[in-house]
């Protein structure tokens, strides 16, 4: 099934004239899927979607790659520019005399300053607002894919109890993880975490060749993309028996996370999340070991908006989808993190993941 | 094996005054790797490297990644940010009074517009050409690392020989040849490209359900990193009978191909390199059908400077290594490429890549 991108470029059209912005640029990063369904390469030769008012959009696309563009019926003109054009000039003259230029956040930096020393007098604005709203409140469609992905990766969590875990290395777990992944459904995986014992105090540890022994606690964090959309959840393995303490700040945990799973209703504002899953755990004395933010938005991308951190006011509408993840670092002992994606729906909060959260005791 | 960090950063510092740099800020991309041997999560909590003359660098990170960094033995200072603490601010107060700030190209815009309105009165420019002369010159381990890669993607390239193409879909064919990049020794595989019958005519094509039949040639474009280091080959292949033309215009290309390399030496401008390669796809008359420079730089990242294009007259030093990959490409029918890496060294051009470059037929 596909999207309907002419309504979305409409919506962006309307946002433009609400944020006061002439012209949309748009490059690598998935503010351009989102818009035209088609993804920039990442690579030193230029794409740019150009949206103006009143004008038809352009996708600037180098000529070699101009075969891989669908213009989804007309949605929007293709301008492929020849090997040795320069496609900072088409791109400047086609963006208008309006001052106010939105730059899609993730667009390199050298395309932004040549742009701005080619064009005077302009005033250049992140396009993260404009793009944050329109991407946040997910469709139907959106919502159906994100499901299947969470549900992809809940069978992974699931195959994680019968895993043999003791005397692997993390790296190699962190591979095998991936590879389920894909067995079980995912297009792409992005890089598992799995952290074991001490290395379980560091939130985004990089795999290594520690090997993993009884009496290990087991942070495993990891997702992928399933027909464009994304899977990130979180879940903690014990081998034999844990450590003092352990088994005390995981029932904390569990509360916390559950807390904040169910304070995610429509319209309560994303801060609010934030406060009550971290209430729990400061409440048990533990506060000063949860040093991250509650959760992120996803969908296209892994994070994205809204994001469930203290100073965001923004209040929860029907179809945002986000994680829910406290986690307790404990430096140089252990660290543990229960996350799921929970969609704010009509009917409360709708958890997108539901392999067991508690505590699984592995060998 | 290490690489020497410390005396990279004298060598960056060194250049940013000949470059009349004040304020040198690197970002997610290769350059940050290149400089302190940490890679920036492609995150929206920034990550950034601050290099002035006279101060220690410093890299300013988010708390919850700095357990990853290792300071290569003081080589910088690791500023961790909080949280809910404002890192724009923390860098910006880090920036120093210079006027003239060279920032990474792959930093993201919305990162580079926030400075941007926190510091006024500077001069905001690219630091590609000075990121460009230090990485495009390899140290020996690069070369061992780049010698290295090359021999596991050859070692892939063999297998396709014996590889059943027929009756599998080109996404089949390229998730087999990620997968044998990883047996054969690397560690990450980019999206490989499988192009078969007229689909080989789009140089950038995206591996899809068409299924290969008897009389298609096939491009595989493939490679990754090993070691942090990158590979990238181009083999073709026919399945059974080649289609009428094929064979005259791939002996055109074989000789195309070897006469860029041969002219690969150390002082040759870049541009002659594609003169030479392109004269003699011209001089056969399909000089229309070649639609894209003949290579690029290749290390840390799979496009980097030199770029082997017209226009480009920088001469080739000792320890440069690029792709020289012509093409030619018939739509509607057929294409195909062939591509090396190659070193220039004090003895000549020298392959990283040595798997047949000849026609292969297979089944």
């Amino acid at each position: 099934m596909g999207f309907d991108y002419a309504g979305r470029v409409e919506r962006v059209t309307e946002a433009m004239r609400r944020y006061n912005v002439d012209t949309l640029l748009l490059s690598v990063g998935a503010d351009m899927p989102w818009l035209f369904g088609y993804e920039a390469m990442p690579l030193e030769r230029v794409t740019m979607a150009i949206v103006r008012s009143g004008a038809r959009p352009v996708l600037v696309v180098p000529e070699l790659e101009a075969p891989r563009v669908d213009d989804r019926g007309g949605v929007f003109d293709v301008v492929a520019w020849r090997e040795l054009e320069d496609p900072i000039g088409i791109i400047a003259d086609r963006i208008g005399t309006g001052v106010a230029i939105a730059m899609g956040d993730q667009t390199w930096t050298s395309f932004t300053l040549a742009l701005q020393g080619r064009l005077g007098g302009r005033r250049w604005e992140s396009a993260g607002p404009i793009m944050a709203e329109m991407r946040m409140v997910k469709e139907p469609e959106e919502l159906d894919r994100l499901r299947a992905v969470g549900a992809s990766a809940d069978r992974v969590a699931a195959r994680l109890a019968d895993y043999g875990f003791e005397g692997q290395t993390e790296r190699r777990v962190a591979a095998d993880i991936a590879a389920m992944l894909v067995e079980e459904g995912h297009d792409t995986t992005w890089d598992v975490i799995v952290a074991s014992g001490p290395n379980g105090a560091s939130p985004h540890h990089e795999p290594g060749e520690r090997v993993i022994r009884s009496g290990d606690p087991i942070v495993c964090d990891f997702g992928g993309t399933m027909a464009g959309y994304t899977s990130d959840t979180t879940r903690n393995f014990v081998v034999g028996t844990p450590p003092p303490d352990y088994r005390e700040m995981f029932a904390v945990l569990v509360e916390a996370q559950e807390t904040g799973v169910q304070a995610a209703t429509v319209g309560t504002p994303c801060q609010e999340v934030d406060r009550v899953t971290r209430k729990v755990i400061e409440d048990a004395r533990y506060g000063e070991f949860f040093i991250h933010r509650t959760g992120h938005g996803i969908g296209l991308e892994v994070h994205e908006a809204p994001y469930i951190v203290e100073g965001n006011a923004l209040p929860l509408a029907t179809g945002m989808v986000f994680s829910v993840e406290p986690g307790i670092y404990i430096p140089g002992r252990f660290g543990m993190r229960i996350e799921d994606i929970v969609i704010a729906t009509d009917d409360g909060p709708h958890r997108c993941n539901n392999s067991t959260r508690e505590l699984v005791i592995v060998e």
